[in-house]
């Protein structure tokens, strides 16, 4: 492989420069992450609130006191980067995730999720698009492109797998926790290959041969992705049962078994591969395989550890995009017509409601086919639950978002900063609602 | 406290800005860590060879590997960051080294500790700043002032903290462990102390009220970086005591342990304190309370956690020290005249054990007055290794001398070519030939 040294060594130089400055923003994000951590342990009891709602509302707070004293400027700071979260903070939140999933429910609803998750989503895509494009183009909110449109039904497909895990209950309700998490995840593979796909094809003359070869692409990295995942956690586990490390240190398992994880993320990056997927499913395998061939002092070590790096991320993320909602430039444009703002933001919300409803009851029939023992069926209440659950955008749409309508950090075009300001709309507004309303649906399911 | 936001926020945008090129260098760099654990652990029973040596010797061949595909350019991929080190790398590796030391060795030979780490590294500072003005000046090395003499003393003062626990046996030579390792501690902390003072001083003009200024404000440094450590060791302890954080989770206890132990190093950083003293007392303090206060599973995670961050840190140091040692800028003065930098080197290995010498022995031969029992004085042998064990130079070195000799990353003068390509020649000459004998030395201690 021919790599661009050049470029590289410019980058890692950039990356790594770094002065006073960052020094103060390091001790300014620490801070609060730790606040949020006191914080969100005083309202536990407190079950209108949690972590991510305290984060956002921390990250609002600082936003404004900031602004304060930097006089109204456009502090850039609360840029939002998707190098930063695709690189540092989406590894392990996923990771984790499949780490302490519950593999047997995982596996018995392996095929529901596959389709919930899969062919839901392109149904989520198809429906938003064709909304974005019959509403859109008939309101004066500039000009967007086909493949702009296309965007926003990626954008707003991907449910928000981190958020999920903080209301839903694994213990409680493992069935609907592992549709609802499982779908986020292939939810969110799928989302990301699908904008790939739009930025990268011609899509001025779609026709049969260009959709059949998205959809073998699509095939071709659910595949392989998986694979990688497989094969990294296999080999994480050969290496730690051949080499048997605990015989040393258990110091080198738990590097071993980090490094390795992280790896895993990385190369798929690198081949533009799922990385959520093969890191998902290197976590599953590793927990199932690897983990067991560690000493006891390291089970614990890494169970803890991948939890708690996946708790800090969360909370980091949640601050970011508090903090991020109040960068000024963006909101200049909207500012002239703050009616455009709250209807686009309102339809869109709409067509994530409508999107989700195209496929989650008729997915639920089909699946309920063919199960056979009443237990194992979806019935209308989990179903409701399913549809409402997956209402949440986060992290992930606010990265698609800024990487389709920026340049550089900077939105110029009208159009592109009314669709940046409505994603963080819907956002916030799915979080906060649903994080409530969730809340209140749980009592009576648990009630009954 | 005014901050300056729009450099920080330019720069947290550097920061944050990366692409393809990095997630190709993060990929080469854990790939290569993990590489240096497996042969470290298949080397494990040679003891000619350790992980320090392992990852030295796998940094060069990359390097000589990278130089050949991008056709013998200059790759600075290999530039030795300040900042990745003092910010990222560094914390970990101190704050270990004081949350693992055995308290009660250290607590009880502390006096002698703060000797031979002050003082000690003052009269060693003192001896090749001499040396250094009297040899070279004589010499065709180009033009150096006289605070580059100055600063050349503190570079070559500190000794390597980070390899001399590899090489020494907290449990099977404790008071000698405590010696070695305290020291270089206090040293990293005195030389970052000399070496800010001589670049921030005006050396044309010395007399007696600034070098009072200069021993206060030592002073003043020392004290309050060990407060803010204590400070923040307590704070942390009570605020887990006090929220009972384990009846609901264990990740937030772990979590909150990492994020304020790297707060205080932060904090230090930020104040312009010395953030080493400040961890590493931070460390003693949370090991000694903190650690008591948390649930089983914190313990045993929080323990492997600290020693996991710090061996991985550890090991990308020295890969790091091994690739940038094939960076070309900086030898093409050298190639000139090879035989000059030779003897430069050789001048300054000679220097730091004339300068170690110079404080050892007869420190020891004042601290052996204070002790009554045989025990606890400090005989002949144990002096020879304490002197040999303190001659490695390492990755502080290294990054204190790239701050003073080169301008952004680059070297332009001849005489600053010289002093990065001697720093590097000592460094590895002294890890190599160190580790190599001092392992003798112990056989031979060990066979009494």
């Amino acid at each position: 492989m021919a790599f661009d040294f050049g470029a590289l060594l410019e980058k890692m130089k950039m990356l790594l420069a770094s002065d006073h400055a960052s020094i103060v923003s390091i001790n300014l994000f620490v801070a609060l992450i730790c606040a949020c951590i006191v914080i969100g342990h005083l309202l536990e009891e407190n079950r209108w609130m949690n972590e991510s709602i305290t984060a956002l509302t921390i990250g609002l707070c600082t936003g404004v006191v900031i602004l304060q004293i930097s006089g109204g400027k456009t502090p850039h700071i609360f840029m939002f980067s998707e190098d930063l979260f695709f690189i540092y903070l989406l590894p392990p939140i996923i990771f984790n995730a499949g780490f302490q999933v519950k593999k047997k429910q995982f596996f018995r609803n392996f095929m529901t999720i596959i389709l919930f998750g899969a062919l839901g989503n392109l149904i989520s895509f198809i429906t938003i698009s064709l909304g974005a494009i019959g509403i859109f183009r008939k309101m004066n909110i500039g000009k967007l492109e086909i493949g702009d449109y296309l965007a926003i039904g990626a954008i707003f497909s991907t449910t928000d797998s981190v958020c999920t895990l903080q209301v839903l209950n694994q213990d409680e309700m493992p069935l609907l926790y592992s549709l609802v998490f499982g779908e986020g995840v292939v939810n969110d593979a799928t989302s990301v290959v699908l904008f790939n796909a739009v930025q990268n094809f011609d899509l001025s003359h779609i026709n049969t041969t260009i959709a059949l070869q998205l959809v073998g692409n699509i095939l071709y990295l659910f595949i392989s992705s998986t694979f990688l995942g497989f094969i990294a956690g296999l080999f994480s586990a050969y290496v730690i049962k051949k080499l048997y490390f605990g015989r040393h240190s258990t110091d080198r398992e738990v590097a071993i078994m980090i490094l390795m994880a992280y790896l895993s993320y990385m190369v798929a990056e690198l081949f533009s591969l799922s990385a959520i997927l093969t890191v998902f499913f290197c976590g599953i395998v590793m927990s199932h395989y690897t983990w067991h061939n560690v000493s006891e002092n390291s089970r614990v070590t890494t169970k803890h550890t991948f939890a708690t790096l996946s708790f800090i991320a969360e909370i980091f993320i949640f601050l970011y995009v508090g903090m991020d909602t109040l960068d000024m430039e963006k909101w200049k444009f909207v500012s002239d017509s703050p009616g455009i703002s709250v209807k686009v933001s309102s339809i869109l919300l709409v067509l994530v409601l409508v999107g989700r409803a195209a496929f989650v009851f008729p997915l639920s029939f089909l699946s309920n086919l063919t199960k056979k023992s009443p237990d194992e069926k979806i019935d209308f209440k989990q179903q409701f639950t399913i549809w409402w659950a997956g209402l949440m955008r986060g992290a992930v749409s606010m990265a698609l978002a800024y990487n389709q309508f920026t340049k550089g950090g900077h939105t110029q075009l009208r159009g592109n900063a009314i669709m940046i300001t409505s994603t963080i709309t819907v956002v916030l507004f799915s979080t906060v609602v649903r994080d409530l309303n969730f809340l209140l649906t749980f009592d009576n399911l648990e009630k009954e």
